[in-house]
């Protein structure tokens, strides 16, 4: 295995613009990932890995996961340890890292009839926004649409993800509205989150059939234009002086609701 | 109103070592607060404000806000841009901090023998503590309990819980094991969530009566002594490959199910 040593190799700068830039990544259709556990799930789960890189330490500390990685990757590289350093968001870096491809947008979008999904627009926080994708994967939804300024290959995002945005199937889109659209056009009914106790309450919303729940932005909730689109507009009934919640926790007991 | 320009101020490195340090803020019982609506919230709440501080910008930007503030605390100071910058842990600051005390500890913890809890176990991250004093709020729990590790004075805490963890009752205990033990005396039930598809399906738990739900820490889960003490091991079911949910996440859907 060729060794890199200098933290200004082009390959190693390359993946640290690459975890840097959602640009960089949306244009050369890859990204990064960091964590032994996080890369194991990628080769496992059928993500192409383009290149992997890891420290001696982390070959023995972490052979198993190591040994599944180097099988599907052509080309891997041992670093030191300030490479390591260098290329790792976090403190203590397990000294285990990909380039990945992302998965292929399908042409056309494809969505069950019968299927539950929630679809978040224009989620700001990445932590947030991997939080939705393990609650979404663990209640065992039928899917994750993600629209606008949702970055899931942000490298804050797959670390809180744990892996799921990887598994699970998610259909990124510039346009929720083309979705909703679609939606509608197989009897599903859409559902709009909003804040406001004034809408109908989650827990008397029959959900039989098809339903994607919408959760907006952080600060802002949902465009007028989602919510105009959707069928119906909901909310989850707040006691006090809270006036919303989390996104990811409004996510969650959406989505815990819509498999009930 | 006397101003404050340099950033060398006693008053201003104080606050600073007050926003930082989990210890200096026990020793002092005091904490730190930013922003305009969170620190106009801890003055309606009746929150004690030792001192304030705003911008000339804030002053007309934050104009009702800053008279509720200014309404309830003796010492007020206007502080010039790069003061505000110096004490701002955002990229772009209101202008308005407070140093604010902390709530009295009471002397003996008090429980609702009726009433829903959730208990939170040596949680890490901050934006996971302020995530979930949120969902307790707006869900109408009748309280949060915190033990160990959860420090609700940190920044990052406060401004996620978005000012419900000073409106609302939190407990703040070293040991856990002592509020369960009172909670068995007043004939509670006493929940330790693990994520193990054996333990009993949270849907199936009878929430008659009170009940105490407790939630672990984001890596390690409960510790076995507060699993061992509670009456039932319970579980969000969950599917796929996922092994667990964010801890917010899952204290959100823990305290949606309490309510039900």
């Amino acid at each position: 295995m060729e060794k890199i040593t200098s933290r200004s190799n082009e390959k190693i700068k390359y993946a640290v613009r690459l975890g840097e830039s959602a640009s960089l990544r949306k244009e050369a259709g890859e990204f990064f990932l960091e964590g032994a556990r996080l890369c194991f799930d990628a080769a496992q789960t059928g993500i192409e890995i383009k290149q992997a890189f890891f420290t001696a330490k982390a070959m023995w500390k972490y052979e198993d996961y190591v040994k599944e990685i180097t099988e599907r990757c052509a080309e891997c590289y041992e670093i030191g340890a300030e490479v390591s350093q260098k290329l790792s968001d976090t403190e203590n870096a397990q000294g285990v890292f990909c380039i990945c491809s992302m998965k292929p947008k399908s042409e056309k979008v494809s969505l069950n009839p019968n299927g539950k999904y929630i679809a978040l627009e224009n989620l700001q926080d990445p932590s947030n926004l991997g939080a939705v994708c393990r609650s979404v994967e663990a209640i065992g939804l039928d899917g994750l649409i993600v629209s606008g300024g949702c970055d899931i290959y942000n490298p804050k995002a797959l670390r809180a993800a744990m892996g799921s945005s990887l598994r699970m199937d998610v259909t990124v889109c510039d346009d929720l509205g083309e979705i909703l659209d679609l939606a509608h056009s197989l009897g599903m009914q859409t559902l709009a989150s909003v804040p406001k106790n004034t809408a109908t309450d989650i827990r008397r919303v029959s959900m039989e059939g098809g339903v994607i729940c919408c959760v907006g932005n952080e600060g802002n909730g949902l465009s007028e234009k989602t919510i105009g689109q959707c069928t119906k507009q909901v909310v989850i009934p707040m006691s006090g002086r809270a006036e919303s919640f989390n996104a990811s926790a409004a996510a969650a007991i959406l989505a815990w609701e819509l498999k009930r």
